[in-house]
């Protein structure tokens, strides 16, 4: 667990198990979503609030299944900022069982820095390249 | 049948379906969402595109569960309008087997007209009353 | 908030949240599900893992939207049980702003106690009536 | 379009947009997933009917997000088998415009053969290997 510092808790929902009665694999992506923004409400770089200022768009992602995943079960998702490219950052995404360090799923995600009025991407903000340099220790 | 002139068909996805193994009870929400949109857009009072000029907004909603609905079952959505008030406007909502017209579902929504730009609800647009009662037939 | 005894917190996930940037009206009924079954766990009468004995099927529900929810905001479900009939039970819900006690909707659920393995309805067994009779302090 | 011989079309819902107005990203997965079933339904190697026999476990997949994609666009999902191992088998999807050929996002998925009732995954059985080679016209 070591390699992540920020961790969100989900509650996985009755609504989230599919026909095989585990959460389905769509959802997955749902987890890693939300714990993504989390992470970027938390370093203070997206408010929450304003949808035209989110300040990425999603161009790539995959998600690995190691376990299926239960109802009640106690899961958090681990985010981490691995690589800051000009345009582009590169995340890994854990899904870990909070009581027995269990990893369900990996996921490696693409954002590019996106201007939603405009519609094109940018370079990665300087407050966002700072803030994340920071938060991750990277150099 | 013959009480709705408008029906529109839903294909069931393996993600709707839950634990029990058939389709999840808000996703009959959903499929009366999306029957209730084509509705408007079929009789022109919604374009599909402008998300501020909607026009409408969900105030109430029931539906009573009659059978279950299983993956790969054909079914499509009735919907009609069956009250126009001053501002809100009142619809009923069947969900039926395509093949043998069972009835799966029954369904009853409140719309209220709104004006999503300055948040306020407001009377129904004349075009909207006019499109709707020579559509449905209403006094 | 008085009237009930029950609460469930919810976190609203960016997915739930629609075209018009608040949560989807079906979202509701997701919600509404995932604090009734919270209840019924909470109360001892499902173990959350049996889905063959989950012991009640949906058969009606409506949903009365007050106010528009938004990403972020800390909500909870109150789930109480108002009427035991002799197969069927029937539940209010309210889900609230947990900071300001607004109510954001109310919804009533009426359930069938049901047999999912014969696929059918049955009485209310002894021990639901008792447990809830007694947690709602009901005659 | 020529590398794929079979293609799935998916109505775009309305719940399946998120508050940048575009369907939201985990939606791509249950567009594939959707269209994979179908695909596996099109050959007779499922029932469509039968959870306990669905014969396969997803271990791995990933989505490149080329374009977003609006509310009302005529979409399919293009589903090819292009590598069946011992244990495993790889599909890429394409989800592209039907009136345009656009290609909105392309996906790689890759499958265990999969016994859910002794809960452990299998050689792939000899029919799919060969219905699947024909199909597809492998070696």
């Amino acid at each position: 667990m070591s390699e992540y510092r920020f961790y969100h808790p989900i509650e996985i929902r009755y609504a989230d198990l599919d026909a095989q009665r585990h959460v389905n694999n769509a959802c997955y992506l749902t987890y890693m979503e939300q714990a993504r923004l989390k992470y970027f409400q938390s370093l203070d770089l997206w408010d929450g609030a304003d949808f035209d200022n989110i300040g990425v768009i999603l161009v790539e992602q995959s998600c690995t299944y190691k376990s299926p995943i239960a109802y009640g079960q106690p899961i958090h998702v681990g985010v981490r900022v691995i690589r800051l490219g000009n345009k582009s950052l590169e995340l890994t995404v854990s899904i870990r069982d909070r009581d027995t360090d269990q990893e369900m799923a990996t996921g490696r995600t693409v954002l590019v820095a996106y201007d939603y009025v405009a519609e094109k991407s940018q370079s990665i903000p300087e407050r966002w390249r700072e803030t994340i340099k920071v938060y991750e220790g990277m150099a």
